[in-house]
């Protein structure tokens, strides 16, 4: 029932939208260039307001990193069905969408920004929490993979490939955001093939790595991600 | 003439004996493990002379990593001279050389490590330098490749496929000393492959990167690195 008269959030609630104010604020701009009278402005409330439920700009911009984080990870569930190159594909979509909310602020974390965002001086503890979360982040899409694969015990050579993958993401992502000269879709579906020749290459000389590459690509339809590269190469190559 | 009396040292020099002494610490533990004490006991020196010379220990971790990024970009100079997959596979010999000298400096540095690994707090300048200096180093690995390809004006998707297997290539490093679990060997020539991998990728959908491959494989002997990476994925994919 609507009576007109501004409810008065709880303390919770209130953290959660000032939380959702900062992150479409650092959408558009990085996160050292907005203060905390612009997310008190958006946000409808006073300065000392916005204090009195965060001690400073760090600790609320370390809830709306822990916040983005949480969103991130959670893109990556995908069912378990239908090609691995397909599965992988979507998820690529929805990252380069959370790459694409959130621009600016994810150009400015990755590339080592929270440390120097802050109003006044980063402490330690900010710096290790900023890294703990981009590190569970990463963590989270490896484990994501090793489940698609249906391999628990992985070999050191399929993780190197997984994870400098996923580093690969991260850069094409932020080289994306750099001028947006390519389109994301082409991106996306160039990260799908870029896991598989790495785990190609890593394949033409380890036995342990073939058998992951068969497995990988079994049923994967001809006219598939992968078949489609595999023709594209071959004639490439002739 | 040696007269048995230890020479005193001009200011220069002793700054740059202490920051090899720092360097050479920093290759065996982590720079936040390594204090000035033992930085002033293993320059023969004693404490007070230490921050004589440099103000703290952030002022010595700057310095040393200034010179340890001179001396990777250092190694990035290769003869433009023979097949690119050759002359790439010197410059990975060299670059592991580098890791595997500074390898705990270097996973500290990489990981976000020197803005946590200082006494006291780090400045947002300490942070913003250490940044650029890695950038500095990232653009000159660049700037040899394209000096290599002989291109001076890359399109989009060739600036992104280089910059990204940098990234790569970093990644990978940092998972090899985690552990050594695979030969370096294997990884450096893996990197040259998966140079080539991903170049292969970007040209399989897009014209201008295809004449870039043939340009890099022209002068590659069918016998070479990646002559035989082609023939190892002919068999894997029969």
């Amino acid at each position: 029932m609507t009576t007109g008269v501004r409810r008065r959030m709880g303390v919770e609630e209130r953290r959660q939208q000032l939380i959702g104010v900062a992150l479409d604020l650092f959408s558009h701009r990085s996160p050292d260039e907005v203060s905390i009278d612009e997310i008190a402005s958006a946000a409808g409330i006073s300065r000392p307001l916005v204090y009195h439920y965060f001690p400073g700009k760090l600790s609320l911009y370390e809830a709306a990193l822990k916040r983005a984080a949480e969103d991130l990870a959670a893109r990556f569930a995908e069912p378990a069905e239908g090609p691995l190159g397909t599965r992988l594909l979507r998820v690529m979509g929805r990252f380069f969408d959370f790459v694409d909310e959130h621009g600016p602020g994810f150009s400015a974390l990755m590339r080592g920004g929270p440390a120097v965002s802050a109003d006044g001086v980063p402490s330690k503890d900010h710096v290790s929490a900023t890294n703990a979360l981009i590190e569970s982040v990463r963590q989270a899409a490896y484990e994501h993979i090793l489940v698609h694969l249906e391999i628990t015990d992985p070999p050191a050579r399929l993780e190197l490939v997984i994870r400098s993958w996923i580093s690969l993401a991260e850069s094409t992502a932020l080289i994306w955001l750099d001028g947006r000269r390519i389109p994301r879709a082409e991106l996306e579906l160039q990260l799908v093939h870029d896991f598989a020749a790495l785990a190609a290459v890593s394949a033409a000389y380890d036995e342990e790595m073939a058998a992951v590459l068969r497995r990988m690509v079994k049923d994967e339809p001809p006219d598939g991600t992968f078949g489609d590269l595999v023709a594209r190469l071959l004639s490439l190559a002739s």
